[in-house]
C-alpha cells in the first residue's frame, strides 16, 4: 500500500543541485544513497568536469548547467565581453556529453537571457533568475508528463523500469498515487553505474512505492513469469520519427516486452525537433574499463577488455507510446503535432 | 589472432576440485580470478555446504560431489552399513541445488560403484576410482561436444556467451582454434555473481581467445550494431522437448538473438531423459538479497527488496540448435534419438 503521508517528491528531484553564493554543490549520484556526498564546484569548468565524470546525470545536468552559467556570469570580469564569456561557458558545458541534449536546452535559455540584457553588470542577476525559472518550468513539465503517464496505468500494475527516469518517472508514480492507483515497481539495477538499484529504488521507495530490484538479465524472465504489466522508461531523446534514445539496455527490454505482448511507454518532455531520426543523435561511447568494475572495485578478469556504449536506440515499432508533457502519442504520430508551444 | 602455444584447457577446467588424503579442496569461484583461494572440505557435509554457498558452480558440483562421495566412503565406520551411509551422503549432496542435475549424475555413478562392491572395506578405493573415471569421461564428452559446436562456427565469428559454460564452452573454442578458425568472444558479466566477467573472460583469455566483457544490458545493442554473429551458451538442463534451462538472462538474449536473426546454440552433453518438458525442472530461487550486493558490498538502496530467480527457461522456438556430445540437433529432434548410449 502507498502511504499518503509521504512526500511525493524524492530527494534526487527536490534537492540535487544547490546554487549558493560560493558556487554550485552537486549531489554525487555515483554513490547516492549509499553515501550522501556533495561535489563543490567553484567555477563553470568544475561543473563541466562534474558532468563528464557522472557526478550527476539524467536531468541533473540540466540544473547543473544552468547553475554553471550563473557562476560564469558572476565571474565574468567587469571589463570583458560578458556575453562572449557566457557563450564560451555554454560551449564548454554542451561539449561534456553528446547524447542527452538537456545541457544545450539549459545553456540556450541562459544565453537568451544574457542576450536580452546585453553586456551589463546585471547579467548575473538575470541569469540566476532565468536558471531558477527554467528549473521550475522543467519540473512543471514533468508534472504534466506524469499525469499523462499515470492515466495509462491501471490499478495493480507492476511496472518495470530501467535506469533512473528522474522527475519524469517519479511524477508518473506520484500522479498514480494521487489518483488512488496502487502500482508497484520492478527496477533493473542498471550496470555499470547501478542507477536503478541506487537512484530509482531509493527515489520510488521515498515516495512510498514498493520496489523490487533485479539484475539487468532478469527482465524477460520476469515478463515470462507474469510479474510485469508495463515497461516504462524515461528517454534521453526521442527523435521526430519516434526512435527512443535511452540508457543502454532499454532496447533489450523493449524487445522482450514486445515478445511478451507488454506495452512500452517512453517518457520525455517532447521530441527533439532538431533530430528527424536516430542518425541525427550521437551515441556516446564511454571508456570500456568502466564495465570491468563496480563502484571502483575491479570485477572482471585482467585478460578481458570492456565495451561501453552508454545508450542504445529503440526503433518506433518497439515503442507503444511516447508520453510527453503535451500528451500521449504513438511514436509515428509525433511528427504530426506542432511542437512550437512545447 | 589465437596463439597456438597456449594450452587449450584453462585452469577452471583443469584444476578446480582437488581430492587429497586430507579431504577435498575446491577452488573458490566466487572470487576467482580476482583471488585464487581454495575452500577445504574435510567431510561430505562440508562439500554440500560449499555447493550451496556457490563456492563452485556450473560443472564444478559434478566433480565436487564425486569427490564428496569419496570422503563419505572413507569416513564410513567399519562396523556400519557402508552403502546406506553412502546413500545418505548422496541424498545430502543432491539436495544442495535443484535445477542442474549434474550432482545427481555424479552421485548415481558413485552409488552404482558402491552397490557393485557391497558393504566391504574396499568400497572407498572403488569409489575413488569411479570418481576419477567419471571425471575423465565427463571431460571427454565435453571434447566431443566442443568438436560438434566448432563445426558450426565460421572463421571470423563474434560469439556472444552468457555466464560460464565450463568445459562445454572452452572445448568449443579450443576445437575452433585447432581447426584454424579465428573467433572472438563477447561475454556478459552475468550478475549477480559475475561469472562471465570473471570465470568466462579469464578462461577464454587463458586459451588465447580475444574477449570483450559487456554488462548484462548490452547484448541486444551489440547485436543491432553487428558485433555478434552467434549466441552460444551451455545449458544446465535441456528437456526432451527442447526447452533450455540455463542461467538467468539466457532467455532475454535468446529473444534478442531471434529478433536480430542471429542463431542460438545451446551446449549440453545430452538432454535430460527424466525431463520431458520444462515443468519437470524445478527453477531455483535464491535469496533476493544477493542481487542487492556485488561481491559482498551493498549496491542497492535500503528501501528496495531483491528478487533472484537463478535460472530461466528458453522455449524451443527460440533455440536454433542443441549441440550435444553425440552431435547437433534441432530442439524438436532431440526426442527422436535413442539416448541409451549417452
Amino acid at each position: 500500500m502507498n502511504d499518503p503521508s509521504k512526500s511525493l517528491v524524492p530527494t534526487l528531484v527536490a534537492d540535487s543541485v544547490r546554487l549558493t553564493d560560493e558556487g554550485v554543490d552537486i549531489l554525487d549520484r555515483r554513490v547516492f544513497p549509499l553515501e550522501r556526498r556533495w561535489v563543490h564546484c567553484a567555477t563553470v569548468e568544475d561543473v563541466a568536469v562534474a558532468i563528464e565524470d557522472m557526478v550527476t546525470q539524467s536531468s541533473g545536468p540540466f540544473f547543473a548547467a544552468a547553475a554553471g552559467m550563473v557562476l560564469a556570469a558572476r565571474q565574468a570580469a567587469p571589463s570583458s565581453d560578458r556575453v562572449g564569456h557566457l557563450e564560451l561557458a555554454a560551449a564548454r558545458l554542451v561539449a561534456t556529453r553528446p547524447t542527452n541534449n538537456l545541457v544545450r536546452q539549459a545553456t540556450d535559455r541562459m544565453l537568451a537571457a544574457a542576450h536580452a540584457i546585453g553586456d551589463d553588470a546585471s547579467v548575473a542577476v538575470a541569469i540566476e533568475a532565468a536558471a531558477r525559472q527554467a528549473g521550475d518550468e522543467y519540473l512543471e513539465r514533468s508534472r504534466q508528463l506524469g499525469r499523462h503517464a499515470a492515466a495509462l496505468f491501471e490499478h495493480g500494475d507492476a511496472i518495470l523500469t530501467h535506469c533512473w527516469g528522474e522527475s519524469y518517472l517519479t511524477e508518473a508514480f506520484a500522479a498514480a498515487i494521487r489518483d488512488g492507483k496502487s502500482v508497484t515497481a520492478m527496477v533493473t539495477e542498471t550496470r555499470p553505474y547501478l542507477q536503478g538499484a541506487r537512484l530509482t529504488a531509493e527515489s520510488l521507495g521515498e515516495i512510498g512505492v514498493e520496489v523490487t530490484v533485479i539484475t539487468d538479465n532478469m527482465g524477460a524472465w520476469a515478463m515470462a513469469q507474469g510479474r510485469v504489466t508495463r515497461f516504462v522508461t524515461a528517454a534521453d531523446r526521442v527523435t521526430l520519427d519516434g526512435h527512443v534514445v535511452n540508457k543502454i539496455g532499454t532496447l533489450q527490454l523493449a524487445i522482450a516486452a514486445r515478445h511478451h505482448g507488454i506495452p512500452y511507454h517512453a517518457l520525455v518532455h517532447g521530441p527533439d525537433l532538431e533530430a528527424p531520426t536516430a542518425a541525427d543523435v550521437p551515441i556516446e561511447e564511454r571508456d570500456g574499463d568502466e564495465v570491468l568494475q563496480v563502484l571502483g572495485t575491479r570485477t572482471a578478469s585482467r585478460l578481458a577488455k570492456g565495451w561501453y556504449p552508454a545508450f542504445d536506440v529503440t526503433p518506433p515499432d518497439l515503442v507503444t507510446t511516447v508520453v510527453t508533457s503535451r500528451g500521449t502519442f504513438e511514436p509515428g504520430a509525433l511528427r504530426t503535432r506542432n511542437w512550437d508551444d512545447a
